[in-house]
This record gives C-alpha cells, sequence and structure tokens, in this order.
C-alpha cells in the first residue's frame, strides 16, 4: 500500500491524480502545511526537505519525495503513463522537467512576491513576465498536439496544476487558447475529478483547527 | 552519435559530465548563450524553451531537454548510473527533482537579483534564505554518506554543479563540510574533471565575437 502525504497545492495535487490515473491503492495522509507539521521529525524521514509532496510504501519501507520523482516511480510502478523507451519516454520526461525548474518555481515566485511583506514590483514583474514566457511555450507546443507528449503522460499530470495556477492567476486563459484547452481537456478527466474530489472531501472532514 | 548542445553554466556541465562518466561518444556544440542563439529557431526545434542544455540523437534525430530529463535518458542508455528499480532508484530521483526544482532555481534568483538593474534587498534576502536552507538539507544528508543516493549516481551529478555554485556564491563551505566535502569528492573525479576541461577548451577556441 502507498501513503501519499500531501496538502490542497499545485504540487499536492499531482501525486493523487497519479494514483487515480493509474488505479494504484493508496492511503491519504493530509499534512496541513499552515501548522508546520512538514517540519517535524516524523516527516523529515520521509522528505528531508520538509515538503509535501512525497510518499511511503509500506510494505517496502520505500520513501520518494518531489512530484517528479514520484510520477516517474509509480509510472514504472503501474506500467502506466510513462513510455519505456523511445521519443515518447524522452518527450515525457522533458516536459516533466520543464515544469519541476521552470513554471513551479516561477509561479510560485509570483504569488509569493504578490503576498509578501514588502513590496517588490520589479521582483513581481520579473517573474509574471517568466511565467507568462513559460505558459507561452506549453501553448505554442500544444498548437497541434492533444497531449504534451505523445500519449497522456505523466507529463500532463506534472505540467496541469501548475498551468492551471498560472493560467488563473496572470489572467491569462484569452492569451494561451490551446494552453487552456489542454487544461480543461486534463481537468475533466474522471480520474482527475476524482483526485481533486478526494482531496477536498479529506480536508473538509479535518477537525477544525 | 549524441549531439551535445552547452554551456559553461551550472545547468551546462551536468551533460557533458554524465556523458564522460558513462563513456557514451559525443559531439560538443557550444551555445554562447549571451549572443541569443539559443532564441533562434533551428534551436528551438530542439528545445523549444530556447534553454541549454539540450541533446539530439543524430541516429534517431532524438531531442531531450532539461538537465535531468538528458542524465536519465543517458542513464538508460548507457546503463550506468541510475539503479533500475529499488531504493537507489527511487532516492536518486528523489534528490534529482529536489536539484531541479530547489538549489538551481533558487541560486539562481540569488545570482539575478545580486545583478539586477533594481535593487531589492528583500528579494536578495528571501532567495539567500531558502539557497542556504536547501545546501543544508543535502549537507544534513550527506552526513553519514559517501553519495547521495547509494552508489555515485545521477544524483550526484544533477547536484554538483549548483551546490558548487551556491557554496561558493553565499561563501558557505565552512557553514556545511559534509556537502563541501561530497563536492569536492564529486570534483575530483577523472570524468569530471576531463568534461570541465573540454568545455573550457572548447570556449578557449571559438572566435572572438
Amino acid at each position: 500500500m502507498i501513503e501519499l502525504f500531501t496538502w490542497t497545492t499545485p504540487n499536492g495535487e499531482k501525486p493523487i491524480i497519479m494514483l487515480e490515473e493509474c488505479e494504484l491503492p493508496y492511503e491519504l495522509r493530509l499534512l496541513d502545511i499552515s501548522t508546520g507539521k512538514q517540519k517535524e521529525s516524523d516527516f523529515l524521514a520521509i522528505n528531508p526537505n520538509g515538503r509535501i509532496p512525497a510518499i511511503r510504501d509500506t510494505e517496502t519501507g520505500q520513501r520518494v519525495f518531489e512530484s517528479g520523482a514520484i510520477l516517474i516511480h509509480l509510472a514504472e510502478k503501474s506500467g502506466r503513463l510513462l513510455a519505456k523507451t523511445g521519443p515518447d519516454q524522452a518527450e515525457a520526461l522533458s516536459w516533466t522537467f520543464f515544469q519541476a525548474g521552470g513554471t513551479g518555481p516561477m509561479i510560485g515566485q509570483v504569488h509569493y512576491f504578490r503576498n509578501a511583506k514588502e513590496r517588490s514590483d520589479f521582483a513581481i514583474r520579473r517573474f509574471e513576465t517568466e511565467s507568462r514566457r513559460l505558459l507561452g511555450v506549453l501553448d505554442a507546443h500544444l498548437k497541434d498536439r492533444e497531449w504534451l507528449a505523445g500519449d497522456y503522460s505523466i507529463a500532463d499530470v506534472m505540467n496541469w496544476s501548475w498551468a492551471v495556477s498560472g493560467l488563473k492567476g496572470l489572467e491569462a486563459r484569452g492569451d494561451f487558447p490551446n494552453l487552456s484547452a489542454w487544461a480543461d481537456r486534463v481537468g475533466a478527466r474522471p480520474a482527475v475529478r476524482r483526485a481533486l474530489d478526494k482531496l477536498q472531501s479529506a480536508k473538509s472532514a479535518l477537525p477544525a483547527s
């Protein structure tokens, strides 16, 4: 059984979507990051970086942290959503890392600086500009494609939640029609709906803190 | 044959180190990023994000972009530096993505804001603090370990150049002795020396622009 430690953030959505897509059994362990639980020693044994998401295989004790690593691990475990060799695998890995080092940190900084206790218009503009550029790269790539890398793959699961966050936060849906249509296609998938519903239900069921 | 498009930056060093470690034949194509060549259409066909590094397999025409994707691709091609299953694979993938989404973008922002045309002490402090925290995570993990994930692996290749950049830029070697000793171990490897020498020689041989 897989234990999934996560929360209702863009990075936190990816592995639960992947688990639902791959139909792997799992137990959801919500870690309310506003309480700082992800910095406590129990969880640091699972992710020494003190961040959600992370998983632990209760049979082997194996941990995996960082959403991209979790998606590749689950793809191999299930034999789903990642070609084993060839162009589709290389493209899926490329777009998976594009998200990890690109839209994730850049859109994350937009949110951070917009809400920071000190105002820096220069920093806000920098990250808005770079985030918009990255969304544009995705939009151009999706011009004649249904999915990012051949068939629906971990590249789509990886990119979706941050693309949605970026399109909304930058009010950019009209500027990136291919990306917006792709985001709607991913968002309409039954496994994605199930994953987000389960995450929200589990959050609602938590005792008020 | 593999064509490697790269430059003398931390991200640019990773794939040439990997190619030397795996003893795969390659041709080095330097792309001086100060000239903007990485934004021209020839290269955008290899990496639509307009960033080095990227590779192309001249036999299959297959492209791979993003350093993490390149390392995984080359590990599979060569059968080196990444366990095929099990705990060592999961750990290596976790620490590979830790770098892609962590030390890479955060230390990159330290450099950016220190040299930016508008001064933001708040932004500089934010990225220095976060970079230092991430180096501390690596340092703690390396307390009783020779390498990041079992045997020497893509996790070490992935993390090395940005760790070196961070230790230097933040003047932090004394604060992170385990990380510094590991950085010296990686840096002393013959394949790493060869890779950096070839990169510098190729750069020196370029016609003055």
